[in-house]
């Protein structure tokens, strides 16, 4: 049995989901969204991401994280801002010695949804089809959901 | 007296020094650079810059902390990676509870060489001139320099 630990950054909202993985089987455990204050200035909101992902990883006691890559799409200054989240996200898990594995948002689709262009409404039926225990409140923690569940599809298959 | 640590982030060299400062008068502490193993993954490279500063952190004990605004620029996929090593630094000084204060490139070379416009080589040799006793050894030492007396200057001129 090993937990997995998804996680979807963002400045605002930064989705996480924790599932237990054996085999074929998958279990929920947990799953949250961390709310920086929007007023904060961006060091005190990296923080917070930082400081909170820490405790999740104190309570959940993972043995691997899983993280979308982030691209540089239209708004390359969206996209800086998304890349300082999760790099807090990512020192959180990573001072913690928990491996950390990056996917292409394609390939977490197609690990979930069997297209690497599924949109996220597709996304998120998948996972409450998968996982129908976690009913995730929020796109952000669907989207953490999706991320674990397709680590544990992948590393099941390149037998990790 | 007020301890300052400037950061120059950047995901190979991560410089960093600290001076005091107290009215006009300004005192070199110690500087150096962070350099994480350019072939080991992101998220190791985050945890290293991470780890680093926030001992850098505890051994200096620095009142307040600043660092280099980063914009997109013709390299967005560049800046993103430079957004990551700069959310690292960010996360460690942040956690500590040192305020942290970012500042445009163009306002720390205004400060430091009285032109917004100056060019790596003249804010080099203004460092020289500010802090004969640092003796940079690196780019990255030097603008971290450049960085931390800025800070100085600003905060004097503000009355922080």
């Amino acid at each position: 049995m090993k937990r997995i630990l998804g996680i979807d950054p963002g400045l605002l909202h930064t989705g996480w989901a924790v599932i237990e993985s054996a085999g074929s089987e998958r279990r929920y455990v947990a799953s949250g969204v961390v709310l920086p204050n929007a007023k904060s200035p961006l060091p005190e909101r990296l923080a917070v991401i930082f400081n909170e992902i820490s405790k999740i990883c104190d309570t959940w006691s993972p043995d691997e994280c899983a993280i979308e890559i982030t691209f540089v799409n239209k708004n390359p200054t969206s996209t800086l801002l998304l890349g300082h989240a999760r790099a807090a996200a990512m020192c959180a898990v990573g001072t913690k010695n928990i491996p950390v594995y990056e996917y292409e948002p394609t390939v977490i689709k197609k690990a979930i949804a069997c297209g690497g262009h599924a949109d996220k409404a597709q996304v998120a039926a998948m996972v409450k089809i998968l996982m129908p225990a976690a009913a995730p409140k929020t796109a952000d923690e669907s989207d953490a959901l999706a991320i674990a569940l397709s680590h544990s599809n992948m590393s099941r298959t390149l037998k990790m």
